[in-house]
């Protein structure tokens, strides 16, 4: 028997434990009430129901309060870029996806389905999940390749009337700004000034740039495999080419040691590696994030060494910046006001809120909650509901 | 506060109490396993998770043993044909898809989750399923209505590696041939030289038309809104030519009156009402099954005039034709050996599952079991199962 990855936590779990974990799957469907007379029976089937499908007839409105619509979040995935797996398609897919619908039951009440597609054109996807619409309040991307990630969120955001998110973009962003929020707190900086790194240009880097910059950020340099985004660069495609625009704006070329010289912060969704020379280039004081899973562009003891803060994607090292700690709030809140869409301002609320349960004991090992910590999902629930509110987005109070 | 036709059973229902058991759903989504520590954290989703995904990545057919699509069936509408509302659309038909699912899970131990799609075009419909295809291991189709249901079916079933169908044709005719197995070996007559008049020629008709000559009845009548199906009639659509063509042995012209002279058994599908005066053309020791809901095509008191065995849809009269003594037990049956489609003879061995429960304590009150006869699924799910491994369909045992 061979112990996995897992074994260098120090955390002893063997394969035979992990199967027999998943046998038959990790969700399972249950009756809210039991069926178990003729009355039951009458009452939550016929003739009953027809009361109630005749009223949402009437009142479509009606059918996130006397359906589970209205507490369901669809988990949508075609199985394209599954963890650091890649493109292992929506079969093998399915067992993170059932995981991600327990994370929204455990940690925010939610209802879950996973619903993983046999095709991987971007047209089909969109076209899917607008016919499925009915069957669910709110849909939840899911390790969707990029840049066809970008597509499909955005034109089922236009599409739909519910809440719509690719986690690995937003969810991670969300995390990544509220850990963020955590190390300038804790160095007593603001992000007046700052200058930001992100290494990968793919989902997830293209999130924290645009929640950095939401959140204040003024100076932002992005690389991908080939370098930094900048006027220079030719051939790139769409999201990249958006990116080289608006970020860099010292017009930086080169790679990653031009990038980092003098910078303040150095975020890593990239899957690749960062030299430590380039580290070096970094300011006084300066925030290491490396996030790429299971390996992180730089391991967190050799990034101690030039940052004053560092935090990993992993479990074993101090600082996890986990996608758990956003996603199920962010849709909790959102159903809980019958927002009928998620924006940037509620994203950031959820950052806030992320942070602020932090806040209270932070130090250079916590500058995020863990990701078991309970209080994280009903605050990150309040504060997007709330922001919902604020913005117009909320349908129902 | 007005009371619902359930009154009627003397069973007094009141709307709010109806209302307020559909709140927020029927259905919730659990955890087969609580997430309470990092542990169970790194077993269930990260890094645990991936051994799982490589494991199906490489052999795809372990889908079904670790993750939760070998026990799911996706109860599948577009709202066209629901109970006895017509097309009321997805979300109207959303209560009745969820209580479809409760009583899988409830009789059957399954999982179900109710898809109900926003197109009632039938290439979409199927289309967007063959989608969805992995994220299940059966499908029940529900409530669309007829021709589309029979395209859409016959196309799934194709398509599709895995148990097909369409509940409101199947489940309601094997249930017919367990209910008329009973009423038979009451009254001690085979099904040799017998004459069935079945009136309604929409999904019910169709399949119990198609039942009832797998189990070897030679003489089917059946009967349109515009009366007999026979060569005379012209016209008609594809699935009513099919059925004018090897159904009405002897070329019977008219209506219920013509039709019903003489026969051994009426089975009344068709929402519509039947003449006392051709029911008293029946033969003696006649057989009515009178199924429309809630209102009976007769009233069964006066059926009972003219038969010895009297049937209805209704739970509030004996002999209560349910489509649950079927379907939870043959998608288990199905499930259990992995079978790729639903056959003919899988279908014969339900029903009979279904009379030899009935069997013991056969009266003219009791030719088939209550619906909530909790033996009942077991038995048709071993049934099931052995047929189909007795035709080689079962892929697993």
């Amino acid at each position: 028997m061979t112990s996995t990855g897992t074994g260098r936590a120090g955390v002893s779990i063997t394969d035979d434990e992990i199967f027999q974990a998943h046998r038959d799957g990790k969700l399972t469907v249950e009756l809210a009430a039991p069926i178990e007379t003729k009355r039951d029976l009458s009452i939550t089937y016929t003739p009953g129901v027809a009361q109630v499908s005749r009223a949402i007839a009437a009142d479509p409105a009606l059918v996130d309060r006397y359906t589970w619509t209205g507490r369901l979040v669809a988990v949508v995935s075609d199985g394209t870029a599954v963890l650091g797996l890649g493109d292992i398609g929506p079969r093998a897919a399915l067992p993170v996806m059932e995981g991600k619908a327990a994370l929204f039951r455990s940690f925010a009440g939610l209802n879950a389905i996973p619903i993983v597609l046999d095709t991987t054109d971007p047209d089909e996807i969109v076209e899917t999940v607008i016919r499925l619409r009915p069957s669910f309040g709110a849909v939840n991307l899911e390790d969707i390749s990029a840049p066809r990630c970008f597509q499909i969120e955005q034109q089922l955001i236009e599409a739909l009337d519910c809440p719509v998110m690719h986690d690995d973009q937003h969810g991670t962003a969300i995390v990544v700004l509220a850990a963020l929020k955590g190390a300038l707190t804790l160095l007593d900086r603001s992000t007046f000034g700052l200058r930001v790194v992100i290494s990968g240009a793919g989902a997830a880097g293209v999130a924290c740039a645009d929640i950095l910059r939401a959140a204040g950020v003024g100076d932002l340099v992005v690389l991908d495999s080939q370098g930094i985004l900048g006027p220079d660069r030719t051939g790139l495609i769409a999201h990249k080419v958006e990116l080289a625009g608006w970020t860099n704006p010292r017009g930086l070329t080169g790679g990653l040691r031009e990038a980092l010289e003098g910078a303040d912060v150095f975020i890593g969704v990239s899957g690749g590696t960062v030299p430590e020379e380039a580290l070096a280039g970094m300011a006084d004081d300066a925030v290491i994030f490396a996030l790429s899973n299971p390996d992180p562009e730089v391991h967190p003891d050799v990034a101690a060494r030039y940052a004053a803060v560092v935090a990993t994607g992993r479990s074993d090292f101090p600082n996890q910046i986990n996608n758990v700690l956003a996603f199920p709030g962010i849709f909790a809140g959102a159903l809980d006001v019958d927002a009928a869409r998620i924006t940037e301002g509620m994203k950031l609320a959820a950052a806030e809120a992320i942070f602020e349960v932090a806040r209270d004991d932070l130090t250079a090992d916590h500058i995020v909650p863990l990701p078991l910590d309970t209080r994280v999902a009903p605050a990150v629930a309040q504060a997007v509901a709330r922001a919902a509110r604020a913005e117009g987005m909320a349908r129902s109070d």
